[in-house]
């Protein structure tokens, strides 16, 4: 059996979204910006995939931008903004993709901002206190705050925080990658002046993404070129991965409560089962908590084992099951997680992210936990 | 008849390549960056796509980073040259692609450099001397000088220009997406600090693109994330582009004379008509000198009429033949050439970038010479 448990580092394709973008690799070629017939054919597609976009969001189209996934998004959003509104402070957490951190640390590095860390506790939560408090020793800050962690999926509170970061003047940007065609985004009355979406998260593309921007808040470009994205990104579009991204989230939005009921199902299964079969688990943030973490991601703590120790993702490969230790978005189990340790996560026992999608099924989740079980030599 | 001569702006993908590209679209999914099976084998898939490029290009794979197309890999070299090597002068063109002179113009508004325009002459040529005298007085300074001209196909000598910058101990840049895929580049001898190229314009995919550094040359990122791209890129690799872009180079080599060939033979043969057909037929810039010019490029200037002024690429998107005015890769026509403003064209006169793929044929010349005869009320 080969099993795929690594959805928050990335999905398979829906073969609906493959199907929508092939047209535009055999068909349609021209380039958006052209204005004779082979480019207006493609400038159609773009422009209709960014008002599906807005609509299913609740925005307007000139607020949605398209990007190469992401991170570009999350850099644009917090480099731009900074330069733009000429900030000078910038808050974020230590369990933020890096995407985020590393981006605000290289701006903190080069002297363009001051850089605080919100606390977090044990569990993954943010301290709004603390984050009040350093918002009124700092009014006007840059705020980025992930919806949902890719790691423990702990779900912050996003209207809290962006109530808060108003109140103070501040400009507050989501990484919301993980919870993008997960969980419907109301960006009419959602506090937030911007946030991302990476396409290859809930079934579209790898290298397709888009920001989104407030009305009210103009950036300048992060890549400068031609007048592409009403002048605010240079360079040719990835058509398909536009036509790619819409889809997909089309799709999502389309049955996203059916897909969730039937993923919540799998998870709960999941936790049940180890609960049951594996003594000593434990359950890493707020991941075990159905109410306050991302219904796909599951990130179990396993007690010290000398056969499993560091070689536990290794030994799941081996049997088929494809996981990740933390964030497989950069270089997967080899390097630790930034996010365990600023946890204070036991380094003696293994820590697996088992993340989940509408392909899943609970044959898949029956086999893992028999594998996990063999592995930990509990008798059957 | 439809007749495709856009080809600068953007080509047709080939079919082998969208073949090339289908399987990671459907099977192979993985995040390369994941160290399990499903990962493994994408990022086999992309480290062998670096390989090729590298082998093609007589460079190493760890001078090769995958971007989001030219433009991205314009921005990185530019602005992170300059801030990695606390570069305080630029040289440039007025006649370099947005994609160069935006972001350069950005990185003086912003008071990172000075920014000085090397001379450029009435048919497009680059002023040497004046070349020398900026780096003279501005050593180790970033230069920035395309290969060959978008819009009228100058070709320029990069290995004269590399040279005189290398004297003055600058940073050389070269954007070379008009000529990548189309001529050879030898990396180990010619001398270039850094090139880029967009897949579109070789018949890959759009959102495709690389960016080569020099061995020698370390700069930091411009896209913060995670490790991937040798922690050059963050961002979860656009991996239908790689293999794409890598293919389509692989092909575009694979019979580079043959296709020249076919191409050249087109652009005489137009130009030959075009001089039989039209009286007052002019040609801008060096484009119909074929030794000084892009085969695939001629930019051809057109009397004033007055059912054709200001109309004649419409015209001809009526009579379906899709050609450009000034580059397509930003808002076509509308906005005017600021190539063909510096060279001081007439602005009286009608100006159309034909560009050719081998894709097209003699019969698609013959056509759209008839129906410019037409536009122009030429007695048959």
């Amino acid at each position: 059996m080969r099993v795929y448990f690594d959805n928050a580092a990335t999905t398979a394709m829906d073969g609906r979204v493959v199907e929508a973008m092939i047209p535009f690799m055999k068909d349609h070629y021209g380039n958006p910006s052209s204005v004779h017939s082979h480019g207006r054919e493609v400038r159609t597609a773009i422009e209709r995939a960014r008002k599906k976009v807005a609509e299913l969001l609740n925005a307007s189209p000139s607020e949605i931008f398209f990007t190469s996934g992401g991170t570009e998004a999350d850099n644009t959003a917090l480099v731009c903004g900074i330069e733009t509104y000429g900030i000078q402070h910038a808050i974020t957490s230590a369990i933020e993709h890096h995407a985020v951190l590393h981006t605000l640390e290289h701006c903190a590095q080069k002297g363009k901002v001051k850089l605080s860390l919100v606390k977090v506790n044990e569990k993954g939560d943010i301290d709004l206190d603390h984050l009040e408090e350093l918002l009124r020793s700092n009014p006007n800050s840059m705020v980025s705050i992930m919806h949902a962690n890719n790691e423990i999926g702990n779900i912050n509170d996003l209207s809290a925080i962006g109530k808060l970061v108003k109140n103070y003047g501040g400009f507050f940007h989501s990484d919301t990658v993980q919870t993008m065609g997960h969980y419907e985004h109301d960006l009419k009355t959602l506090p937030v002046d911007s946030l991302v979406a990476g396409g290859h998260k809930f079934h579209g593309p790898k290298g397709s993404g888009f920001l989104y921007i407030r009305k009210d808040k103009k950036i300048h470009p992060f890549i400068y070129g031609g007048a592409q994205e009403r002048n605010m990104r240079g360079g040719t579009e990835n058509v398909i991965g536009i036509v790619g991204i819409a889809k997909a989230l089309e799709l999502a939005y389309e049955d996203m409560s059916g897909h969730r009921a039937h993923i919540e199902n799998l998870k709960k299964h999941f936790i049940e089962s180890l609960k049951q079969q594996i003594p000593e688990v434990s359950f890493n943030g707020r991941s075990a908590e159905m109410q306050h973490s991302l219904y796909t991601v599951l990130n179990v703590s396993l007690p010290y084992s000398e056969e499993n120790s560091g070689m536990l993702l290794f030994n799941l490969d081996l049997n088929g099951i494809s996981a990740s230790g933390g964030s497989a978005c950069s270089s997967g189990a080899s390097v630790g997680s930034h996010v365990l340790r600023s946890l204070k996560a036991d380094p003696q026992r293994e820590s697996v992210r088992f993340s989940f999608s509408r392909f899943n099924t609970i044959e898949e989740v029956n086999y893992t936990v028999e594998k996990l079980k063999e592995l930990y030599g509990v008798p059957a």
